[in-house]
C-alpha cells in the first residue's frame, strides 16, 4: 500500500537486523488519516469474504481493527486480552502466544459470549513476524467454533516465517507492507 | 449520552458495589457503531478547545481516542504505554499510576518526540474512577510542556472521587455516562 510504504520510508527505523520501529504513525503515535486508509484497504481486500466480526489482540492492533471494522459496515471488534483480568467472568477461550519482542510466553483470552458460534472472523494485527499471535487467535477461533476468513496485517516481516507459513496453508492473508530486510538501519520494502 | 445509557442499561452488569462491566460494547467487544457516536459526542464537546492531539493509555482507551480524533479532523493519537518496552528508544516521559482494578502501581510512558512542546491535549479514556490514570497522563503532559485542554470519558463512576476533583479544579471534563451506584447488580445512571 503506497501510503504505508511512504510512511515507513519517511518515519520507520530499523534496529539491528530484525526490529522495525513504526512508533511514529502506527503503534505508539497513531496517524489517524493513514489509519483510515489502511482500514479502507483491509475492507476492500476482505469484503468478499463476508466477515461478521474483526478480532485482534491488545494493544496496538486495536486501532487498525476498529478502522477496518468501521469500513466493513460497523462490524463488531473483539480484542483478545493478554493479562488475567480480575473482574473477568464467564466462559473464556485461551491460547498461549510466545512473544519474540518480550521473550516470554503469555496467554491471550476472549470471553466466549463475544464471539458467537459460526462467526466469520477477520483477524487484524499491526505486525506479522513468526505468526505466533495470529496462530493464537486462530486457536481461539477454533475453540469458539468460528472460521478465520482472512488475516490483514499492516507490516509483515517477510524475512521471518509467519507469512510464508500462512500462505502455504492457503489462508487469505494481506499484508499492506512487507519488510524484506534491514540494512544499516534502513528498512527494505517489497514492491507493491 | 442517550445511546451509551441505553447500551449500559441493556448490556452493562454491576458486580459488587463498584465494578461496572461494559465488556459487551466498550472494552473487550467493541460496538463500532456506538463507538463512532461516542467519538462524535467528544468532538462536539471539545472542538472549541482546539486540541492538536488526543492522548489515552493502552489498551481500552485506544478505540475511543481514535474515534474522537477522526471526528476532530484526523488528529494524531498518542497512547501511553504501560509496560517497559524493550525496543523503546529516545527520551521518555513517565508517570506512576495506581490501578484499583489490579491493585498495583505501574508506570505509564510516552516517547517525548511524539508530543510536540505546546501541544493542546485532549485526554480520552473509557473509565474514570479515582482519576489515577488521568492524573498520570496530566503529569506526562506537564513534563512534555503541553496543556490538557479537555478530558473525555465514556463511563464515570460518580461514586468515586476522580470526577469531582477534576471539576473542582476547573478542568473541562465530559463524561458520556455517570454511574451513581450499583444495587443488586443493577447499574444506576445519572440522568443526562
Amino acid at each position: 500500500m503506497k501510503e504505508l510504504h511512504e510512511a515507513i520510508r519517511k518515519y520507520g527505523r530499523g534496529l539491528g537486523t530484525d526490529v522495525v520501529k513504526v512508533d511514529m504513525f502506527l503503534n505508539h503515535r497513531i496517524d489517524t488519516e493513514l489509519l483510515c486508509k489502511m482500514g479502507k484497504a483491509f475492507a476492500e481486500e476482505f469484503r468478499n469474504e463476508k466477515p461478521t466480526l474483526v478480532m485482534t489482540v491488545e494493544a496496538s492492533g486495536i486501532a487498525l481493527a476498529v478502522a477496518a471494522a468501521m469500513e466493513l459496515g460497523n462490524l463488531p471488534v473483539v480484542f483478545a486480552k493478554k493479562s488475567e483480568n480480575k473482574v473477568q467472568t464467564g466462559d473464556v477461550a485461551t491460547a498461549p502466544v510466545y512473544s519474540f519482542t518480550h521473550k516470554k510466553e503469555y496467554n491471550i483470552r476472549v470471553e466466549k459470549r463475544y464471539v458467537p458460534r459460526g462467526s466469520r472472523v477477520l483477524i487484524i494485527d499491526d505486525f506479522l513476524a513468526d505468526g505466533k499471535a495470529v496462530e493464537g487467535m486462530t486457536q481461539l477461533c477454533q475453540q469458539l467454533d468460528s472460521e478465520v476468513v482472512g488475516i490483514g496485517i499492516a507490516v509483515e516481516k517477510g524475512f521471518q516465517p509467519g507469512g510464508q507459513q500462512l500462505r502455504a496453508r492457503g489462508i487469505h492473508l494481506k499484508s499492506l507492507a512487507i519488510v524484506t530486510g534491514i540494512e544499516n538501519g534502513k528498512i527494505q520494502l517489497q514492491d507493491d
